[in-house]
């Protein structure tokens, strides 16, 4: 049985769709359209449509943008010597407020996860590896997550990538800065001590 | 700085606009939304609109509805002579679920709240006095929250109310059952000892 009147039900439904949304925030959320003005609401469903319709891949390096190329791979300041493969474009937002990276990006939208059936070819793998062919890229720094799906997808991209010639390598592992030894786990902890650098 | 491009930022722009959405969640759905399929995102636009245009509040209890009247009031199995008062939707949805109450409802949408501008005049109460005019209604039962907006407004809903030969009760506090008395508050564990009663 529903709790609640139809409209009510369908949206926290279509809430219910979107990533990491209970139930409870579904119907938290569809209560709080009702409390939009009518013109907010028109330009929330605007949103979604536009949102849908106007984002598209760019054709370089897989990343949303609204026209063909999204501007980092447009830009004449970016370094086009090395790539930075990530799973998704919040990765990109991420390693672009740190500052400090000046290259490319590459996304592959997901990683390899035979558990929920994503082999290398639901990847943007393939374009990937043609982007290397000029010859322009020296070095493919892998940055996928530190997770059993992102070091298997890191490893298999290196696999094909090293025989072409670049220099592929993996963002470094290690207590995150600010955080407290005591806190972080095992797997971690050991990666940081492995990856010990002299002072 | 925008961190994204204008569609997603929009988008995310609205979900925050929502009740209890911080900015990562906001952006997390905006990036879930391009997952959808384009139908899925166009009835996710429909369900929006049509949330705002087809909801009506009930012209007896004003709670939610699609018709003129909801169902409850329009039911001949209920109680016309007790109206529960309730906060909001959500709660009316909570007491139906609990299936112990069998009269109408009275939605305020909100409680008195000085601290945000929340005076009596801006809640339902003008609504539910006028229901009481005819003499059916024996009781009415103030189900507000037990926070500090909704004792207040069951206290100035009891001083109303009484006069008019009404019966004004309140549900009452205490431990939640499954609860633990170690984790109950002083001020519920009182409430619970205070409203005692004989086994």
């Amino acid at each position: 049985m529903s709790e609640y009147i139809e409209p009510i039900e369908r949206l926290a439904d279509m809430f219910r769709r979107l990533e990491g949304v209970g139930k409870k925030s579904a119907f938290r959320m569809a209560f709080s359209v009702l409390e939009l003005s009518e013109e907010d609401a028109r330009d929330f469903a605007d949103a979604i449509i536009s949102a849908k319709t106007d984002i598209k891949l760019c054709t370089c390096c897989q990343n949303i943008t609204v026209g063909d190329m999204c501007e980092i791979c447009s830009s004449s300041k970016r370094d086009r010597s090395v790539i930075c493969v990530v799973e998704d474009s919040r990765a990109v937002a991420a390693v672009e407020k740190s500052g400090v990276y000046g290259g490319l990006y590459h996304v592959l939208h997901g990683a390899i996860s035979p558990m929920h059936g994503i082999g290398p070819d639901k990847l943007k793998i393939k374009e990937l590896l043609s982007r290397l062919s000029d010859g322009e890229v020296r070095e493919v720094i892998v940055a996928t997550n530190p997770t059993v799906e992102g070091e298997a997808t890191a490893m298999y991209i290196s696999k094909l990538i090293t025989p072409l010639g670049v220099e592929v390598t993996r963002i470094a592992n290690g207590v995150p800065v600010g955080g407290d030894l005591e806190y972080a786990d095992e797997v971690t902890l050991r990666r940081a001590i492995e990856g010990r650098r002299a002072i």
